[in-house]
């Protein structure tokens, strides 16, 4: 079962089911969006089930993913592909099919360090950061999220000091993913001077930073993630994002990686498809093919019909990201959709497996186990315990009510 | 609550969920296809209570949309406007947002009965029946389903035996759209002569020809429904539809059919966001709206993303099929889906309007008892009693297994 | 179909899941407890059909409910049968298997006219009114539910004032069963002396009193609901009930219908289960009864396990009930959960029927249309939009927390 | 978070809602089956985090339940307890509330192994065997899954073979709990001589048998897995079971442990639901406790009605059991209901630990990851890869029709 569900050369019949593109979404696809897919499960699969079973961070896949342009892909310049918002979903789709704690990892680096640092950087940080990460030299990481304000982000208790010669930094993040094995870090702090919150980038090895592994993950175990811990760590003046303050910079940078997230749980998904469908192809009970069981096509019929929705709602956002005619409700409706459908159908599916559904090298218990969680995040850094906090997003832009506190 | 939900001027916002845009379709369309949907809605509203209340059909409702050019639409010539699929599919959202039942009378006009004389006919056929259907001068219904064959049309035991001068039809169907208030009968026969299934065209009034009513219906009432008993109908040579024999005829229009369903229960379902949205901004519990409800935006936000969905898998289907790269796979992932998600959503908002579900003038309780035969009809054209039809279809595509039988 | 279900007698079999009795429930109930479901099924069927499709309440019916002692009939005396409350629950059932409109109307009359009359009347009000509502020779309705204040009665506007000789009651309610066919009113209004809530008992003819039908319901069509409108109503001063102030007294009613509910529900499922179980092994597609496809198989199983759990939680809470043990949140448990496992399922199996399901004759159509509206009702009294309502009263059992306004 | 969710002292409370017994389930238990829970939770929680990370087994547990006569319980004689099957399934569901692993462990040791020695053993053999399987010091399994039979043992492909002095066996079994550890095995096989399935009880160290691990499991790592493969190996002729032959003695054991099953899945839910309602009081978000949030409350209730019902419905099968009234169906009833709902409601009450999901000290994860596999094995034993074999069983009582291979 170590095989790349569905990647590698497409078929293109009309109606391409079997290759798992029923609603022919290759047909809305430049050639150069779709050669984004070949090669990069078949080289990634061989190396998550160590990372998963270890917990061992793999430090050679930022790297290779760096040679393959994968890394900020939507910048321009710093060493970056620069290719449109579409290729960037397409990339998190064929790396999440592989496995969604790979995905984080990327996500991490091109939405949350090199998109703030592109966004709301200086020139220096830019040409200084930016070109590394971009061949994943160097790893980044994003601390917004705190052990007691979670979702809201509002009651933010690291804080910024001015001080002769720059900053001093005090505070604990928790959750952050890439943090144990970070060299940069991006970290939101209050700012004593304003009450504005505003990006510092950190970087490994500083006096009194932290980063220690949170380990025996039941989720995303092929990635890391840590908290960081700050004690009066000194930052030089430089160390600012200057052109982004407020909560709003920090959260442009999550609703990227959202965007990114929608693919991607659509790629985790069709692995869960892919797998189970040869499984019960293979499979026989009763003198017969698994698959011939109307109870166990009625699983597939429904997670197919959900992905071949759910890539077309997520290429509508991406080319209105590339037009300029985003809202940001967009992503989150994806998101939530893409993730919950994404989860919903990968345990439907699992079933099929039957006993072997808990045996880590049929893949599919890996995704549903992942999937639960990317479900939850991006959305906990806005309400921690609510996976439905994009449900409240969407509820305000339809009611113009909001519930968050209801 | 007389009013049409989200039809008139759209409002063009970047992200326009409250105008039931959250996807941006609009961007996607021709002004054209756009300018459809004006007016059509606030024409139709206001007779369908009464249509629904005494199960009257009303005569002036097809006329009318023969004036809009809205029957049988994409046919070129014939005095039909010649517009493409997707405009069909607008059409059809349009007349569902209004009622259910006021769509299938149109869909049986222009897919069951106009389709397959275009394709399947004679040029005399065409320019005797074409015109005066697209005017709506002279109803269509169309005759496959028979009482104990619903989705097994294999099993099909109405004949038709050649004799001098013509053919002889016997045989029953039910459960025909339009039936009883039809000037022509578009009936399905096995051909004695050769075993092969054809299609006749059959007028009011011939003898040995009925169509009684079936009344006391829970659903779709406001369109007309019933029986055709032929008991030694003779006919003349030219009533047989000379250019299509075999069952796959019959489906293609089925499929045709199904196709704009999948465009008109979204429909369906916007009305029953918009009615459950305004009156959950206007009643108040508690001293506070019930929209700022948590539980209330939940149902509103998860039908609503499903709208946004369904009505861009429905455009690329009917991009596709414009394209002539359409395959029949992807109308049934459609009609299921889309019929599905909204008797789904359609059930949970309505219970939004609490002791008031029951009032027909909601409107909310008629589209979902319309949209639950919608979501089995047309399937039960091929398996009367399991609405997972479509369900298997998809499931032998996926899996290459039939399990119809299974 | 015009057949009862699964009254009738037993088999009493060891699983006697044909017979709808999967967990063998019989075992646990006495000869007397299971002798009422003779024949009320048989009595009552017949007339459903034509109560739907007209609208007109049917006037003999209660008299032979009273004939049979099913009114009030857990009170003793006062010509009322005194059986203990399991005994009440199953009499539900065997109503609500035939109609939810049917076990409407006796719910009211039994739970919120005579209950209040028997715990918070004087006697004078008991021996002038129980037994002949007992014997269904006057018919009672019950009115608490405002216009403008379903759900949160804290926010009455009918008020009592004191007067000369009596009380002039002024205020208007909705969605009252069986008020435009009562003969007594059971009304609740706050006492402008006191700002207490109290129940008054006015009868038809009274001047100011006026009570008309709400027509064309979508559900319970076999019952009458109205509005009641008073306008300076005149009572004298043994119109009030002495011995019950407060919404407390008003909410121990709808309490006990609650309780009924939660079993005529499981009747209404049990006799949609019955039919479409029928029409499977009866009907066939592909030469094999339907019943034998494994997606039909499902939607019974799942409907018949939720009925088997709901009846076995409906007895322990009756049970509890007649020992003196209940608390109020265990009636929101089995109300809220047999109404909305019995609307969805329901639902499932009424697909079965494919196109039948719009027949009435085939009667599932009108149960799931009545259980829409039951699953939301006796909520509507505290939350009229939400039929959520007990999802918080348990809420807040479980959690402390009073979530209602949140 | 190293708690107990609920066992301890109950509260009493009429309707102990916040103890999780909302109908009051214990006013229907002995007190001396009351008193089973006290300190197993307790006293089994500390290790469970350990077993689960390590995948190793833990050998102090089953004679810590062999000392508290929870092996094989219901037997009389030989050691053990003795108790009804009511204190049977209470056990499982406090095992349950710790893990599943643990709970599966102990089944097999009960259910599996002593069972179908005492029901279908020589008294040799009982003798031999029972009083040191109840004391837990030596450990069984239970053999009778194969490798392409999962779910078919019609097809067993393990052989006994007739020889001088006993019996040759040959065969492979796979996701056998416990064999890895096991000192003795309750293999099922096929006898050549009359093609009948008999049971044999083999020995560790015995020549030819094999019982490697299965590791790298994504659920039940608390208990351990493996295979057993017997090359020739040779069994004296008082190794066979001599009083039940064919395949109904297997499933008569399987039989029990499901019974065991539906309640120990209710236990693990329990414990979801204890652990998560704390969470949600003791973290705040917008400066009020997650419980408050109606999102949250509607989890914490759809998933405490559940196991509400689910255990009414464990007890009534229980007793019946007791009385000797047991039909197999209700076993499936309540084994397929209380594992299916467990698994979606610790699923859905897994969302409110947010980001913490993913920590495995916060247990939830755990407790889902093993309901998966729970909810699909012992149906694995019939039909390997569709966890809805019990659909078809009831499908069956229901209809009368077998569809397992339809």
């Amino acid at each position: 079962m170590q095989r790349c569900a569905s990647s590698g050369e497409t078929t293109h019949l009309i109606a391409d089911i079997e290759g798992q593109d029923p609603l022919n979404l290759d047909s809305l696809l430049s050639e150069e969006e779709i050669a984004i897919r070949y090669g990069l499960c078949e080289n990634l699969m061989p190396r998550v089930l160590d990372g998963w079973r270890t917990e061992q961070f793999n430090h050679d896949i930022l790297p290779e993913m760096g040679k393959l342009g994968l890394l900020g892909p939507t910048i321009k310049g710093y060493g970056c592909a620069g290719v449109n918002n579409v290729a960037y979903g397409l990339i998190a789709r064929e790396i999440e099919r592989v496995d969604s704690g790979y995905r984080s990892t990327a996500s991490v680096q091109s939405s949350l360090v090199m998109h703030p640092i592109n966004e709301f950087g200086s020139e220096a940080q830019k040409e200084k950061y930016l070109p590394r990460l971009a061949k994943g030299e160097i790893i980044g990481c994003f601390g917004l999220t705190e052990p007691n304000h979670g979702s809201d982000p509002a009651g933010m208790e690291t804080t910024a000091e001015e001080t002769e010669g720059g900053f001093v930094l005090n505070g604990a993040k928790t959750w952050i993913s890439n943090a144990p094995v970070a060299d940069i870090f991006v970290v939101w702090a209050r700012c004593k001077w304003d009450n504005k919150v505003r990006g510092f980038i950190l970087e490994k090895g500083m006096k009194g930073l932290e980063a220690p592994a949170i380990k025996n993950k039941v989720a995303l175990r092929a990635s890391v993630t840590g908290s960081i811990f700050m004690d009066t760590v000194k930052l030089t003046h430089d160390a600012v994002l200057p052109n982004g303050s407020g909560l709003g910079a920090a959260f442009s940078c999550l609703n990227s990686a959202r965007y990114g997230i929608s693919w991607g749980t659509m790629g985790a998904l069709e692995d869960c498809i892919a797998r189970t469908r040869d499984y019960g192809l293979e499979r026989k009970q009763f003198n017969r093919p698994l698959a011939s069981f109307q109870l166990v096509q009625k699983k597939l019929v429904d997670a197919q019909t959900e992905v071949a929705l759910g890539l077309q709602a997520s290429l509508q956002v991406g080319r209105l990201k590339d037009q300029g005619k985003l809202a940001p409700e967009m992503v989150s409706m994806v998101k939530r959709n893409n993730c919950g459908k994404a989860l919903q159908h990968a345990r439907i599916v699992l079933d099929i497996l039957g006993g072997n559904a808990s045996a880590d090298e049929y893949h599919v218990g890996r995704h549903v186990a992942n999937l639960q969680v990317v479900n939850t995040y991006e959305g906990k850094h806005l309400l921690n315990a609510i996976s439905d906090i994009h449900t409240l997003i969407l509820g305000k832009a339809i009611t113009g009510i909001q519930a968050f506190a209801n």
